[in-house]
């Protein structure tokens, strides 16, 4: 990829901007995850955080927050709070999930085993939390504790509707808020409110965050039936493998015939699946043109978080958040 | 057991002060363990919950609160807060330690499956996280928080230390301060802080907190090795079969002869364990007299905690406090 490819990402333009902010922030996750009589602790997380990942959430934070005008450090340490709870949310999904690969490399469950992935999750969340209760605002706890609430509900709920065939779209919209867009939309939710902005900006950006987590989520469905191991870092067929009923399968779920239903029950609510039963799915998913209309849907949420930031002030940082809305699903068009 | 006996143990008299205070730390609970998406959240709670427990972190919430003069209900939210991170550690531990009995009954992670509860885990401690939020005070919040990362450093430094015959008795009380005392001295501590107690009192509360949750884990170390299934509701020999240093094995290694030491190298360090190990081990454990001396350990830090309630004013809670210290220890003497 070329160096002017990579400088039009919105994400690496954001970073751009950011990047003063970012290395604090960088600077203050390395500094909370040692342990001074665990060293498993900084293992397991230096594997994770520095595996090259995005760092989408605390870059929204960042952005929010400087959108809004703010000063001090308050904003950095928000931000690697929201990224040591997304941390932490990866190690204990890789467990539930029995996961063997993230971000392109062997997950902590399997480099280390389970026990570790859940304790040193367990420690991120708690450092977390200490980082937030510095800033010293409640209105940021409220909003953070509120936000781990609906996540951890979420994945329950994932848990136990995703093998049911009768998983509604409303349902899957839940389960997507609790497991995506409820720490985007506290990411930039508190950025805003740590910079003291008005309420109807707070408003906007948590919007902002809820529609880009809904869009990112469904992009992320579509690329697990349709992307390459290559280009995603993840497994192909991982939610199929694994039972989920993501948003392409509802959709041709609820247009099967009786032969593909029963295919359905057999692959998804069974677990019975033996070769080329992903590529059959992949097939029906394409016959009901289930992707495309995943795909426009995750079109329009994009299009909201988009639509969201118009009542803020015109900021460059605002139109990289705008374009980051339309690169989400880039992905997917 | 005769009711004059039960009447005559310090817990049931706090539980009897505390009975208006504490029926509405166990509403609360009920209320907030509640998921109107997820059922198996109240299902995998009240397994737990309802099994029976003694509630003594709340209770020392609730009495250290009341001893200090609390008003309003902002002690009964910190009980309960204590209540939902103690059950989230055992959600988790049971997972990390592949229990399969506790408090008398199969484990969560048995019953259902670890993808349970580690996610159940994790929204028992968000709304731990809510509820302390909505008490408005951060000196709470910042207490807690660093009350669990310790727990959550405790849970990984066992993990990787228990197995090493090097382990010390300062890194054994290292481990217990994480995964007992921490959350003993918290529930004390924030008790007292909610209730506006002057600094020497919140002070005097939390040493107590500390060393009787150091004498509780101790105890429960001795009974490991020699109280029955009966009376403690766990499997005799876990520890030992889970390979953990306890304090009673730590003792008795430092002063193992060659024969000894090849025995807890084989049995802790490499876990080949066969019939008739764990009877050995109690054999060498009463050899030097490493119950004994576990024993005293724990009785001196019982008194300890008694010891450090004398700055508070005289108040029947605070006879039952101290008598709780006895009491601990009773179950080995």
């Amino acid at each position: 990829m070329g160096l002017i490819e990579t400088m039009h990402k919105p994400h690496d333009r954001l970073a751009s901007a950011l990047a003063d902010d970012m290395a604090a922030v960088n600077a203050l996750i390395r500094a909370r995850m040692a342990s001074e009589h665990a060293p498993r602790i900084p293992e397991v997380t230096a594997h994770l955080v520095e595996a090259g990942g995005k760092r989408l959430r605390p870059m929204l934070t960042l952005a929010a927050a400087r959108l809004c005008g703010a000063a001090g450090d308050a904003h950095v340490k928000l931000a690697a709070t929201v990224e040591f709870i997304h941390t932490a949310t990866l190690l204990h999904d890789d467990v539930v999930d029995e996961s063997t690969r993230r971000r392109g490399r062997p997950t902590a469950n399997l480099l280390w085993d389970n026990k570790s992935s859940v304790l040193v999750g367990d420690y991120l969340f708690a450092r977390s939390f200490q980082l937030m209760t510095e800033c010293g605002s409640l209105r940021v706890l409220d909003i953070l504790a509120n936000a781990s609430a609906v996540i951890a509900e979420g994945e329950v709920l994932q848990l136990t509707a995703a093998q049911d065939l009768a998983t509604t779209e409303a349902i899957y919209l839940q389960v997507v808020r609790g497991k995506t867009a409820a720490l985007f939309a506290a990411a930039t939710e508190v950025g805003g409110v740590i910079a003291g902005a008005p309420e109807d900006h707070v408003r906007a950006l948590a919007d902002y965050g809820d529609a880009l987590g809904i869009s990112f989520q469904i992009v992320d469905d579509l690329l697990d039936y349709g992307g390459s191991a290559d280009s995603i870092g993840k497994n192909i067929g991982d939610d199929f493998r694994e039972r989920k009923l993501t948003l392409p399968v509802i959709k041709a779920v609820a247009q099967a015939d009786a032969a593909e239903r029963a295919f359905w029950v057999r692959t998804i609510e069974q677990g019975k699946q033996v070769d080329g039963d992903l590529e059959q799915a992949q097939a029906i998913l394409a016959r009901h043109g289930a992707m495309e209309a995943a795909r426009a849907d995750a079109l329009a949420w994009s299009l909201r978080a988009r639509g969201s930031l118009s009542v803020l002030p015109a900021h460059p940082i605002r139109g990289m958040l705008e374009d980051l809305a339309d690169y989400v699903v880039a992905r997917i068009v």
